[in-house]
C-alpha cells in the first residue's frame, strides 16, 4: 500500500484552494461590512518588496495548474493575471480547481520519474516528477496560500487556522 | 510506483525545516548587525491575536514531530516549549530533526489507514493515517514554517522564497 502521485498532488491542491475561496468570500464580506476599498485588501502586503494578496493566489494558481499539468505531461494553462477584485479572484481559482478535476489518476500516477522542468528568471529548474512534488511543488504552494491568509490576517479579516485547513 | 508514507512526510519535514533553521540563523545574525534586541524578532507577530515567531516554530516542531510519531504509532516526543533565544530555537529544530531521522521508513510505511487522533481544546479529531499525513499535518507545518518567515519577511529580514524552498 502506499500514495499516488495523483492521491499526493490534485485532491490536496483542490482542498486547500477551496479553503482559501471560503477565506476570500469572508475577506470580501469584510470589505463591504467595513466600507473597505476592496482594492486596499487585494493589492496588501507583508514588506513593501513582497507580493501583494492579488498576485499570491496568482502564483498559488500557477503552482497548482503547473504541477498538474508537468505531472500529466500536458500543457500548462495559461491564465492572464489580469484579476482585478474578489469576483475575479475566486473565478480564477474556479478555473483552476476545474483544470486540476480535469486530469483523470492515469494521467498523473507513475509520474514519480517523469523529467519536469520550470522556468525561471535564470536556469531553468531540473527535477523528477515526485522530488519536484513533494519538496518544490507542495511547499511553494502551501507559501502563497498560507502568505495570503497572512495578509488578510495582518488587515483584519477574523479567521482561523481551520478555515485554512478546511474541516477533517 | 508509488510515493511510500514515509517518503511523504519525514524528509519533507526534515528539508523544510532544516531551510527554516537557516533562515532563524540569518535572523540571529540580523538582529546583532542591526542591534535589534533578539526578543523583539521572538515575539514579533502580523496580528495582536496571531501567535509570535517563537509559538510559531514549536507548533511547526509539534506539528512534523507528532506526525512522524503518530504514523509510526510510537509516543510523541515532549518538549517542553521554554524556547527563550534563537539559539534556543536552533536547538529545538535540531532535536525535532533529530527525533524524525530516528524514525525507520518501515515504522512509517503502511500507516496509510492507520488510526490517528489529535487532541485539540474540543473534541478530538479523528482521521486515518493518509488523509492525516496529506491533508493535515504537511498543510498545518507549512502554515507555521510559511508564517514564521512573513513574520521576519515583515519585520526587515532580507530573505527570499528559495531560502524557504531550499535548492532544488
Amino acid at each position: 500500500m502506499s500514495i499516488s502521485m495523483y492521491q499526493a498532488s490534485i485532491p490536496v491542491f483542490v482542498r486547500t484552494f477551496s479553503n482559501l475561496a471560503a477565506i476570500l468570500k469572508k475577506a470580501a464580506a469584510y470589505a463591504e461590512a467595513k466600507k473597505i476599498d476592496p482594492r486596499v485588501l487585494l493589492d496588501a502586503r507583508l514588506a513593501p518588496d513582497m507580493l501583494p494578496l492579488t498576485r499570491q493566489v496568482q502564483i498559488a494558481s500557477d503552482s497548482a495548474k503547473g504541477c498538474g499539468a508537468r505531472l500529466a505531461a500536458v500543457d500548462v494553462p495559461k491564465f492572464e493575471d489580469n484579476e482585478a477584485s474578489f469576483d475575479d479572484l475566486q473565478a480564477r481559482i474556479a478555473k483552476t480547481i476545474a483544470f486540476l478535476n480535469s486530469l483523470r489518476p492515469e494521467q498523473i500516477d507513475g509520474s514519480e520519474d517523469r523529467e519536469v522542468t520550470i522556468p525561471t528568471r535564470d536556469q531553468p529548474m531540473k527535477f523528477k516528477g515526485q522530488p519536484f512534488l513533494l519538496h518544490f511543488a507542495l511547499p511553494n504552494f502551501f507559501f502563497h496560500v498560507t502568505t495570503a491568509y497572512a495578509i488578510l490576517r495582518h488587515n483584519g479579516l477574523d479567521i482561523g487556522k481551520m478555515d485554512y485547513l478546511g474541516q477533517p
